[in-house]
């Protein structure tokens, strides 16, 4: 197949203005020109399910952040310094829906400004810098969080790798932990390296449903022995809920509610506006009042008007449409039939996730489990042509990552579903 | 006067769920509901012109703004990992702007964002991380721009101030440097002194007008010999255009322009999207090649559709209806008018500005220059209850900061000047 000339030519343009190292989706990039609901159309007329992205929550145009945003955004936009119901509206309805503890907030425009924040309110509070992550992570774009990323290594960075460890991303299916206390013990070798080598121990950082390192299969509680230990060396526990958050994981609002714990901060970001940029920091109102005595923080754009419209209807959404609901019965009904594929198709090694983040770790020998990448990334570009989106993650890039708009319905999972068996039946395990 | 019952519950409602210090501009804080070109209207119903808002370039809610972001957000809005025109067609509009080396982009979220990223990337193309900025500036609120800013000094920060020095922010009315030498040599022994320190020097990153520094009475070029020290000495001259860009100085769309030099990476924020959350990177090719290079820099909503149209509808609006002429004929004549006050009023000291960014340093007398602060908190808020926005700045917060979104005209100019001139001739220089 050969790529579109209107292809070509942006993909020509993209590397002249953008510069190298711009990436693109597939082997053959889209080209995409409209979207709406769990739908995506190409230029040249090409419908997709979207079975992939997150940030379009409730789906792609929804009428009423579209709405939301246009209203506001010919009524009023500006910033903090003067006085705006739509801010303190938001900020209430969203520390709302969480423990009573996580009762304020500042608003940002992206989670990696959040993160950022995150983790100078550590600083802040604990007068330490020392950092843990798991080591298939990502929580952003900054100088600081930017480090974070062991995928991504940045080579700039004004040294601040000095202050982060990080321990190895579980693993249900190779490696597993049943009850969490493996990672809690590899967490508190850190915190005691932090400590040895004089940082000392401010944050643990994680998604609490480990989206990045391949939604591994934990029973719900299972951050507690994590928590405790966390808590027990003074530190504090950042929940990055940019990807978890929202009622992705399907039988909680918040991945944390169902891993058991109460964070001490909780960053938001992608789906809190539906691709409108925003995002936000939920903390407890003590560390947000000492990270404020120290830092009289600003951002301009963080909390404007039309960026609140915008984020409370994603959250009316949410509850009007039932998309929790919709997420754990979708999810579930999708799991169950991607198992049942399971048995048909020998290199589906392991199926897993929670509502509508789930998807299957491919392999060339369910044994050995040895990762049948090449394999995964051919289904992903065949799925492709056949109109449905997704993608892979994982550290051997050989599971199937499925996270489509809340909105997704039974009938869309079978048609991923079917679609998915046909490929399947069609791609040799080998070239 | 006393506040608004509903202001009063507002403010409350601001310390419980956003924290403390979460400023307010004026004593009483406004509750703006409602925004039209250069106006504005509070919760009661009064009208204000405003006369300091730079966010809404091309005037709040621009009927051309809002309805690209409303046609864009109804469309399509996704993100840089497909291919899109509107991003494409938004750099090659802009670069086409400015000097044919500054032929590349970043687009991101904020100010912050872009200028966080020029900093990685003078060190990735300079492999030294000393920066120099001058002690009354602001660059953004991530953890590596935050340490740049002297007035609002972060305790938080995980120690990157080591890589930060400062110089005496130029001062044309107390301490004239008319033909930029003597700034060129503070710059000159802070890169000296990065250098002995074993930090080494990287870049210079000033406000090509100055504004928040209080935009010094500088002759057109006088960048030249501070940007000829920078380059000497193998560093990087960063522009930070977030607030002097796009037509503010009105004699020339980009103020580095104005000031005879080309930076190596300029920094786009504020007025971009006209309040949307849009900011950017420009700078030479194989700058942002070894950056990115070094890090697969990616942001989700960075150059998303919707961004994209908002500040390509911004550009336009520029030139259709012709905002940089605007600014330099009504900025002229403010000035002119202003100059006429300061023959009746002996607080006026000085009079200065480009385009729409000028003002008046206020004293209590004309020899001595000594600031007329408190007088000019006063004014501030008299012109406020009189229906005119604006704001102050400088060391001293003396100086009137008149800086109106870009369709401001005559007929508004004479407005506030013809109030400013009541206001003046009612407010004693003592309370």
């Amino acid at each position: 197949m050969s790529l579109p000339a209107k292809s070509a030519e942006l993909i020509e343009s993209r590397a002249r203005l953008l510069g190298p190292n711009v990436s693109t989706f597939y082997d053959e990039p889209l080209h995409l020109v409209r979207g709406e609901g769990v739908w995506l159309w190409d230029a040249d007329g090409h419908k997709y399910l979207d079975c992939y992205n997150n940030v379009p929550h409730v789906g792609h145009c929804n009428p009423r952040v579209v709405e939301a945003i246009c209203r506001q955004a010919a009524t009023l936009n500006t910033h903090t310094r003067y006085l705006h119901d739509g801010i303190l509206e938001y900020v209430e309805k969203l520390t709302g829906t969480m423990d009573a503890a996580l009762d304020t907030a500042i608003l940002t425009c992206t989670g990696s400004e959040a993160n950022d924040i995150a983790l100078r309110m550590a600083e802040g509070i604990t007068g330490k810098r020392g950092i843990i992550a798991t080591d298939a992570t990502y929580h952003g774009n900054t100088s600081l969080v930017s480090q974070l990323s062991r995928s991504n290594v940045p080579t700039v960075g004004f040294g601040l790798d000095q202050f982060f460890r990080f321990v190895d991303a579980p693993d249900s299916y190779r490696n597993p932990d049943p009850d969490g206390t493996r990672f809690a013990e590899t967490v508190a070798e850190q915190i005691q390296a932090h400590k040895a080598s004089g940082v000392g121990f401010a944050a643990l950082i994680i998604c609490p449903y480990f989206l990045n390192e391949g939604f591994p299969n934990h029973p719900d509680g299972w951050l507690k022995p994590v928590a405790e230990v966390v808590r027990k060396a003074g530190g504090l526990l950042i929940c990055d809920e940019v990807q978890s958050g929202f009622g992705r994981t399907g039988t909680h609002l918040w991945a944390h509610q169902k891993m058991g714990v109460v964070p001490d901060i909780m960053t938001l970001g992608k789906p809190m506006g539906n691709g409108h940029p925003v995002g936000g920091v939920v903390t407890r109102s003590e560390i947000l009042a000492t990270f404020r005595k120290g830092y009289r923080y600003f951002n301009t754009f963080g909390g404007n008007p039309v960026s609140c419209a915008a984020a409370m209807a994603v959250l009316e959404e949410i509850e009007d449409k039932k998309l929790l609901a919709n997420a754990e019965t979708v999810g579930e009904h999708a799991r169950q039939r991607l198992g049942q594929l399971a048995e048909k198709h020998e290199v589906i090694g392991d199926v897993r996730g929670s509502g509508l983040i789930f998807g299957a770790e491919m392999v060339t020998d369910r044994n050995s489990k040895d990762p049948a990448s090449d394999l995964t990334d051919r289904v992903i570009n065949a799925l492709r042509h056949r109109g449905i989106i997704l993608s892979k993650l994982g550290r051997h890039k050989n599971a199937l990552k499925i996270r489509p708009p809340m909105p997704f319905s039974i009938e869309n999972a079978d048609l991923l579903i079917d679609t998915l068996d046909d490929v399947l039946a069609e791609t040799p395990l080998h070239r």
